[in-house]
């Protein structure tokens, strides 16, 4: 890898960081400089200026969450073991110590719902990526025959990201040490509402 | 009322309208003075500055809320019908034209979630309330006999907490029309797995 690409690397590794914790609203080329002790114009010279840095950073986050979170869980094997490998992959993705601020994409749609534009944009289509991801996984069930052939795929997709949202409230805001519990609980009782009646007794 | 003291509350107004679209991080002496075209002396002199500005914001979102979200639901008969009013009081509350960034808190956890300080103080011990409201109306569904006698209430509570949440992701950022019939498919659910297995076929 070239140097630059190097350099280019380590600043958005930085760069997200910060926006975990602090939102992107932080994130800004001076700050950049002072924590890297690099000098304002050789940032510029990589990025060009705030909003560029910005999708920067939001692309470093999307590759990421591919590698991290969409890839293990999709080579699980389908139907029910490829949904559970998703929301582990989600949680160890939620709590690992690269987002000291938890997923990216949480705090970016806050930020960014009500400012049009590039980055907004680019948010929007991560997460109607990832939803979609959640709920084609979830349809694998349906044609494995483990879930009821009536079960909506979307719908399971929106409960399971709510009860991911209410983690990264619960456990980031409120500190509740059952957050985990939580969590998981929620997660077991959409699978046993997704099964066939006849199976595993629910 | 005192003309100060209206002033103070036409001030609040407005910046928890700014807050809810622009967040917390938006909210400057400087903004609201050329917005409201008041001087910035005078605003200092009834804030004082930024951190007692945000918690006064905080608090006049909290009674609105408290107003409008709580007192609703907890004047419907205990039980079902509790639980379902505080949940379309919320919604009307998310929707409501005077938060055209959604229901405040929402923001100021993502925002405040690492920023400790009077102001995540105030947000953690708002939201303990809430999810406590939410969890002590569907404790009397049990008492009422409506609800399974092994039905947990903070899991509903964090649980519809997650559906809103999703309800606010999907309807503000990804601008899903059809989000006001997931979050209410969601809600059903809920309801029908808390309900006594005799009751209502489920």
């Amino acid at each position: 890898m070239p140097k630059g690409e190097q350099t280019r690397r380590a600043i958005l590794d930085h760069a997200l960081e910060v926006a975990t914790k602090e939102g992107l609203e932080g994130l800004t080329i001076g700050r950049l400089a002072q924590d890297l002790r690099l000098s304002k114009s050789g940032l510029f010279a990589h990025f060009g200026g705030k909003d560029e840095l910005l999708l920067q950073v939001l692309e470093t986050a999307r590759t990421r969450f591919i590698e991290r979170v969409v890839k293990p869980g999709l080579a699980a094997r389908r139907g029910e073991p490829r949904v559970r490998a998703l929301f582990e992959s989600w949680l160890a993705w939620e709590r690992s110590s690269s987002l000291p601020g938890g997923c990216p994409f949480i705090a970016a749609a806050i930020e960014l719902d009500d400012r049009p534009g590039p980055a907004r944009d680019y948010v929007v289509q991560s997460q109607k990526d990832w939803l979609e991801v959640i709920a084609n996984s979830a349809r694998t069930g349906i044609q494995e025959g483990q879930f009821r052939p009536d079960f909506d795929p979307e719908q399971f997709a929106y409960d399971l990201y709510g009860a991911m949202l209410s983690y990264h409230h619960v456990a980031r805001l409120l500190r509740d040490p059952n957050a985990d519990a939580r969590v998981r609980r929620a997660f077991e009782s959409l699978l046993a509402r997704a099964r066939r009646p006849h199976r595993a007794g629910h």
